[in-house]
């Protein structure tokens, strides 16, 4: 039994009550000005005012004592939605992005996501897992300590079983917590060109019964949009996914309104994610349904678009999670803190919501927050020391890593202790 | 004589030709894709292909060659608009500013730059300078090279200078290039509140002779805004300075159009700066006087006001830069990358004018053109090596410190070969 004291810290987070953080509740959150936080095996053992903690406490079963010296203490970051393996970056697209060339003559040119798709089947399977071990690393050195990663650049069943086992050994190989998501309808590979009901046919005879046999993941995920999947076939895989036993996701009305949001509340999706462009009235029913807002700022900022309603969403009694959907082609970031100020001072978002977003509502939309996304005894103890005084110096200091150390389950993984 | 070589370079520049680059020149950059740079001495001796670089070259007078294996090298960023000499913080004041408490609640409460005045005031030199010298290696991790900051939050004599000694200490000891700017009036001190004559005679009679006899600044800074500084008082100051041989730039036209930029293009200065709200008719005027717009994006995003008109402006043919404006109010960030990245996406500012207006326009706007801001020959050997293809790295890597090396007068100062 290894069992660890953190002191004198500044400790703020948002406290879990079995579900996630929806309408006023978003906002509360918990704060300890001088906070103990003990640690037993890496799991939280006690969390309150240091004379809480200290209180009772056997100074014989403290193996290591760490003053913090005030500084502030959150949860981990769960970044709940990224496309973080792939093998090369595309740069030169976004560059072309920049100068006003419209996306489809940028397919044209033979970039675009099936690029992506082109690199991953070629790259053997060594190389696409240090790229995105490198990418894993420097995300958690922005203070993520819980991230799902999506299939989804195979789009063929031996590339998908690829991705997913770079994705599990990520899991394995780092620090990190990985939840694993199967994204095979990512979008219709060339080969299936005008026949995308051909390709759900394969994704639900080959693909998704492949991935379920060899236990590979743990969510399934559609990009529901006008000319890549519709509301109808991304039903049908999702239904069947679950049937399979993983949990549904949708990328929902990221370009247009075609209903992803409706669905994801019609099915009791445990998430729906980008919304850009769902209607108050499907939104009203993921509020209705529980379904959680995963909202990807990041991307609306590389995009040049306009921020999707975080504000609106909080106000609907929708729960809201963020993420980088960090990704080769319309999000390159790692950075949660990037994220979290991009919510604040874009979206309208308060800070407790946005940490309450980064934290355990993220943790809920990737099936984790029985063991991540809150300081609560009993989860792991996963959590971020700052170079701020409160989690607004998050958004404050603009374009710095305000991350001064990372503990995973108790162990310090990035950075220094004071 | 230390000759150094750096070959395979992929080298994006502006080229100087003797003026701030303005209209569609701003978005010319010359490019070696596979290019070399010869430093002799710390300074640039030769620059173009390796081929050319290579032709002619004793091998034998060469103490050190860089492989560079193909990065993108851009020009060291000069940050040509700080208030980066402060002694605390403001992130309690950031929070209720997010929470809608108005700036005018915030001064009674006893936050706002007065605040800042207070605490520099009351704060020793010796602490001063360790905090500034902080911030001054943080903005050199981020690729800054060169760095402008001002006095300002001393209003008084003694606690300018004070400032002022502060200031010229980060510039012998760090490896950036530090212009001092003198910025007495920034704001109209309690003890003079109502009485901003009186004030600004003292800054005549007293501050600014004591700033010139003493040689600690080469410029004067006046904020020209609603109840801050009127265009006659700061006609007054700058007309002193500029007399006592000071160049001079105005805070103009930020949050009212009180015509601060037509004063800048009437009096010849160097540079306005903020421009939020600048009439197209004064920005005709700046670009018919070549008077530079100083653009500060990161304040815009962190106040959640509309951006400035960048692309706008060099529409018109004013000459434009960029800077971080680091304080701790309104602007608390070192980061370039951030600035460079909010000046692509968010003011449609093209890659390439980004880049002219992060180094060479920057470099005239606090008059180093003459030996940093662009990779010419006989200027100094200060580079950036990136994690990035080309300088659109920058912006595409969201929230990333896309530099992996700082060069100096051809010294490594951070980051590492490849």
């Amino acid at each position: 039994m290894i069992t660890k004291l953190f002191r004198n810290a500044s400790v703020f987070t948002p406290q879990d009550a079995g579900k996630p953080k929806a309408g006023a509740d978003q906002g509360r959150i918990r704060i300890y000005e001088r906070g103990a936080l003990l640690c037993r095996n890496g799991r939280l053992a006690a969390l309150g005012s240091e004379e809480e903690v200290l209180k009772g406490l056997s100074w014989d079963d403290v193996d290591l004592e760490v003053d913090l010296e005030g500084r502030c203490v959150i949860p981990g970051f769960v970044d709940p939605h990224t496309h973080l393996c792939f093998a090369e970056t595309r740069e030169r697209e976004f560059s072309l992005r920049l100068q006003g060339v419209e996306y489809l003559e940028i397919l044209r040119r033979g970039g675009g996501i099936l690029s992506t798709v082109r690199s991953v089947r070629t790259t053997d399977e060594e190389a696409l897992f240090r790229a995105t071990r490198d990418r894993a690393f420097a995300a958690m050195r922005f203070g993520t300590t819980t991230m799902e990663i999506k299939s989804g650049y195979g789009l063929e069943t031996a590339t998908e079983l690829k991705m997913l086992r770079v994705i599990r050994r990520i899991g394995r190989e780092t620090p990190l917590d990985v939840v694993p998501t199967f994204m095979g309808a990512h979008a219709v590979p060339e080969e299936y060109r005008d026949r995308s009901d051909a390709y759900v046919d394969g994704i639900l005879h080959e693909m998704l019964p492949a991935v379920v046999r060899q236990g590979m993941a743990r969510f399934c995920d559609v990009f529901c949009e006008k000319g890549v999947f519709s509301i109808e076939q991304s039903r049908r895989i999702l239904t069947a996914a679950r049937q399979a036993g993983l949990g549904a996701k949708i990328h929902a009305d990221e370009m247009h309104d075609v209903g992803g949001a409706g669905l994801a509340a019609e099915m009791g999706a445990v998430s729906a994610e980008h919304l850009l462009a769902a209607s108050e009235k499907n939104l009203r029913a993921m509020a209705e349904s529980g379904t959680i807002a995963v909202l990807l700022p990041a991307t609306a900022y590389s995009l040049r678009k306009p921020f999707a309603r975080g504000r609106t969403m909080i106000d609907l009694g929708v729960p809201v999670a963020l993420a980088t959907d960090a990704n080769p082609g319309s999000s390159y970031t790692e950075s949660m803190p990037f994220v979290f100020g991009l919510a604040v001072l874009m979206m309208g978002l308060s800070v407790e919501e946005a940490l309450s977003a980064a934290t355990l509502n993220a943790a809920y939309a990737v099936g984790m927050a029985d063991r991540v996304g809150s300081l609560d005894v009993g989860k792991q103890a996963d959590f971020l020391v700052l170079e701020a005084e409160t989690p607004a110096g998050i958004a404050y200091h603009a374009g710095a890593n305000p991350v001064v150390a990372v503990y995973k389950k108790g162990e310090r993984v990035f950075g220094h202790a004071p």
